[in-house]
């Protein structure tokens, strides 16, 4: 992740994030790291589809029709928020951290990853079938960095 | 701080954050927590000068003549962010975590915390002495969770 930083900086990208089951993680795994104000400017954690509604302006239609997991709202979150950061790297995120508040069709451990870089956007679907909550977020942290790391 | 979300939850308060210097590790140490969905709402990750001046709305003047990294600056911070929030408890957090970017007057370590509760405002000031930028930020995070159990 230092390493992702470092190529950040050599490549002079800037990232940003919005991010949901992950609340912080991702974020806070990236300003670990010393140096990193100079490529991160901006994350939100928009949490409650409330505050994806107002902050990220999702549709709230989009969000009633396919759900706020879906892969349909993580390319409205990511898309969106490239339009707030202006960065060229932006990262949306979300998922279900569990323990509760999985269904049949959307499990615990379902999470979708947005990358987008320029006009490319890559949607990454993902089901982690891990214990507990904590390690559901670190794993996402983690296939997001890869993913991102794939892209820059 | 799984007890400072079951407080909030029987009081039905609900909170939101924006970081600096702790980059998202306040909200995700939240979110860690089963449940927590029910208490946070919107957390707002604003690295940058231009972030907290954009999305938070912090009169640049200010930033300027003060310093983003002020007790005038965290209070601006924890206003305008429960105009954005709408919830009852608000923080904010701005300061210096290192290893770089200290001064003689603004050093490594110091740290501002913002917390308001309707029309209550504290402003907290904090020297953390740590040697390296993690244990600054994790040594911020368990002062604000202190700050707010102490308020709610």
């Amino acid at each position: 992740m230092n390493s992702l930083v470092k190529k950040l900086l050599k490549k002079k990208l800037k990232i940003s994030f919005v991010e949901s089951c992950t609340g912080g993680l991702l974020a806070s795994t990236i300003t670990s790291v010393s140096g990193s104000s100079k490529i991160f400017n901006l994350g939100l954690i928009t949490y409650s589809n409330q505050s994806k509604i107002k902050i990220l302006k999702i549709n709230k239609n989009l969000i009633k029709k396919y759900g706020a997991v879906s892969p349909e709202c993580c390319k409205a979150m990511v898309l969106n928020l490239s339009k707030i950061s202006k960065v060229q790297i932006n990262v949306s995120v979300t998922g279900i951290a569990g323990p509760k508040g999985g269904t049949k069709n959307k499990p615990v451990g379902l999470v979708y990853i947005g990358v987008k870089k320029g006009e490319k956007i890559l949607i990454n679907k993902s089901l982690f079938t891990l214990k507990n909550r904590l390690s559901i977020q670190k794993a996402t942290v983690k296939k997001a960095l890869k993913l991102v790391n794939s892209f820059v």
